[in-house]
């Protein structure tokens, strides 16, 4: 399949596939390629559910309606019978595509029932295992110098919370040791300063940090995400817009991260100035929702020392980009930095919400971060059993190796289609690509789906790539071939 | 058992309990009373797995580690071996007390493991069954003319997303069907108005709504939740403060109602004078974390024709009082409104997050309410096995029947111990009793513990009860034993 596309590539690369094939368990009962029955999209079976949904609710973000358990690998099927080669997975939330043994497996064993049946609230009765899961699960990955974790239910939670440790340390180091005064304490309660301070955190034009009012207060890339909603006054710094390709574009792109760098620090002294000073900046590796836009390594070194001279914390949102897809298991790991980031928050291919600190962002307090679950144990039954597989299987090996030769395949593509497919970027298998257009990246999508490929769009006019980190040189053949295929026929 | 404290009330009522012992399918395999094998609160396996969990995250709020398997019915059993008789339920989470055979049937079907394997994006892809399970769980409990529903992940989640709702209503209404202007479309990615409206959300004092940005601006219950984090500028209305018995301060009290309406009526007006209207209100029926603060039926029915009056929207936050613990399905359905509340926002004992809402609350938009995850289809599964259960076992029965008997044998001992156990006061089995002090309230816990009785506090000096669904007489009995003897002992 797609020989004319892929030949170069996989000559190269034959023998390295066929060894990361076998080892992984979750492709054996893959089917070998999409199969679609429906000539629509949605087909009918779909179309007919999301009617009746919206009479409960809005179902107009609703695209299919899927058949969870025959989906199987990198297979979705829906209730129409398609089987769609899924490059989207779940807005990018599922590690080992659908039904993977080994989570099948930890479902299924009489021993882990009442970790499904009794939700406790973590924070106050912890399950005999927790601290072995925390040990064995989330801090096996923690990045380098973040000892702590805490786990939430979400990622805008994750965000919103790690805000709020970010705002307790800034104040905590202020105090010196010292008590908060009676006033601090009686005028938080009702809303005012000097309890509740006025004190700021800076995000970046562009970007997605959640939906809830904090968070939403750092988001900025569709307009009517935010709409009539009242946000903080917080600052919102210029983020780098790249051209493409990278090597023509080396001084342009560079003048980008120092136009950013430099509102970083008058966003600062702004701020300083008309007394909400900023207490922490949060910041994606990869701008995903807001387009895939990426900075380069040298711009985060230098944004994080310009935070560290600032007494600025530094918070890394690694919701999207954590767990794999980026090639290493937090793409923040990419930048070669001295110091670490002071938070790294995560969520989707991690199952479970929550965020890595170092230990000044923990509250001397208790209750500070605090909620009736945070978090839930059967989730971290599931990520313990995920980080397994991705070490037993090599599943970082094999995004590096399927994500260099998608990337070079797109970029063939894109060499015969220049006018309607451009800007190939990503790292792993973290990619996008632009259309011209929002409609034709929707109509492409459309096509797509028709052909077989279910997958997604992000920014105004990007088609996004967000395989499992299972997807295989085999599986980026078809979506190759499909791409050019749509582009070809349809465009 | 107790036959002293409780003998009047058994005598009337000893068929009826007998009957509702038999329809209860999870009190056979409970204990028949508790049983402590540690000499300390807690006992020295939990203190240890404490400690070592303090390595990793502040561990200050941990009661105690729980074995989630050997815990049944309305007992939790702790590491250490010690059987408590659970009067608190994971912070009033827990519908059917531990290991109700309904849910473990559900959890151990091998039909629904693709279920627990593969979480959807929910909002984009939904699974076949999700309309079936909204309609069978959720809506089947939605309460009157509230006829749309949306799913979060949890209870903070609820809040700020119904908040979310009501704002865009808000806006909506006044653009009278008119699309949103460029400015106000460019404004908003920015914080700023037009497009991030100043507009305001009414709370109470000693409301406790959630502790994400939003939520938390509505929360004043306690300064340590609160302190150091950033406020949204919203008005806050004094909550009448009852004094008990209720019939001896019948006119203080109604004092006490005209004091709040008049507030709130102020600060509609201060508000839209200072160019922030308030767009919606949210109130607890009863004000659980910040100390069960009741107030009167006729309070809420004029506080609600004062919302309708005003074009403010009214939220109700039943997470902790919905699912039947005050005898009715929703605490509000005790007030005999002539118009629901605009939105009713739920979390906890519903397993799910989430809120319904009025059909003019759903935003035209699609995408406006939305999250990667938008709750979790195995919490959709398991609901609907607890409402089935609530239905067959007649529970918000047994919570009227209990709740009658308990709060009776609560103010028989009240009159015995007038000076450490008073202001008794409650709706079904979701009751409270105030002691002198906060240092009185946590001695008194801890040693209901050593007792055998799990329990918590609320506010500054109240002891709370949040029993299961299924919590009997025999079961009050034991707790009302036990609450004698720490007061006859210890105080």
């Amino acid at each position: 399949m797609l020989r004319s596309v892929s030949a170069a590539a996989s000559s190269s690369l034959r023998a390295g596939t066929a060894r990361a094939a076998r080892n992984l368990s979750s492709s054996v009962t893959e089917p070998a390629e999409p199969s679609i029955v429906s000539s629509t999209f949605p087909g009918p079976k779909s179309d007919a559910l999301k009617r009746e949904l919206d009479s409960i609710q809005n179902a107009g973000a609703v695209q299919l309606f899927i058949d969870y358990a025959k989906s199987t690998g990198n297979y979705m099927v829906d209730v129409d019978g398609n089987a769609f080669l899924d490059v989207y997975t779940q807005i990018s939330s599922l590690p080992l595509g659908y039904n993977h043994p080994a989570m099948v497996a930890a479902v299924s064993d009489p021993r882990n029932v009442a970790t499904f049946v009794n939700r406790p609230a973590m924070g106050v009765l912890p399950p005999a295992d927790l601290v072995s899961r925390l040990k064995n699960a989330l801090l096996s990955v923690a990045p380098r110098g973040l000892t702590e974790v805490q786990t939430m239910a979400c990622g805008s939670c994750s965000n919103e919370n790690a805000y709020k440790a970010v705002f307790i340390s800034h104040i905590a180091q202020k105090r010196d040791g010292k008590p908060p005064t009676a006033e601090e304490l009686q005028s938080c309660k009702y809303n005012l300063p000097p309890g509740s301070p006025r004190l700021s955190l800076l995000s970046f034009d562009g970007a997605f940090h959640g939906r809830t009012f904090g968070a939403l207060s750092t988001t900025h890339s569709k307009a009517i995400h935010k709409l009539d909603v009242p946000s903080f006054d917080w600052p919102i710094a210029h983020f780098p817009e790249y051209k493409y390709p990278l090597e023509e574009f080396q001084s342009e792109n560079k003048k980008e991260d120092e136009k950013s760098l430099a509102h970083v620090e008058e966003l600062f002294h702004e701020y300083r100035k008309k007394g909400a000073p900023v207490a922490g900046l949060v910041v994606e590796p990869i701008q995903a929702e807001g387009g895939d836009r990426h900075a380069s390594d040298d711009f985060f070194r230098r944004l994080r020392a310009l935070a560290a001279k600032n007494n600025v914390l530094f918070i890394c949102d690694e919701v999207q980009t954590g767990c794999g897809p980026t090639g290493k298991f937090w793409a923040h790991q990419h930048w070669g930095l001295d110091d670490s980031p002071d938070v790294v928050t995560f969520s989707k291919k991690m199952l479970t919400g929550g965020y890595f600190y170092k230990s000044q962002v923990r509250p001397k307090e208790s209750y500070r971060i605090f909620n009736t679950w945070v978090g839930d144990p059967t989730k971290l039954l599931l990520i313990e059993e995920v980080l397994k597989v991705v070490n037993t299987e090599k599943l970082l090996d094999n995004v590096k190796d399927t994500g260099e030769y998608l990337q070079k395949g797109l970029r063939e593509v894109s060499k015969r289609h220049p006018n309607t497919f451009f800007n190939v970027r990503g790292r792993g298998t973290f990619c996008a690509v632009d259309l011209p257009s929002e409609k034709d990246r929707n109509k492409f999508i459309t096509e797509m789906h028709l052909k077989g490929v279910h997958c997604g769009g992000c920014g105004e006019r990007s088609f996004r790539i967000r395989p499992a980190l299972t997807f295989q040189r085999k599986h980026a053949d078809i979506l190759l071939d499909r791409t050019e295929k749509v582009l070809s026929e349809k465009f």
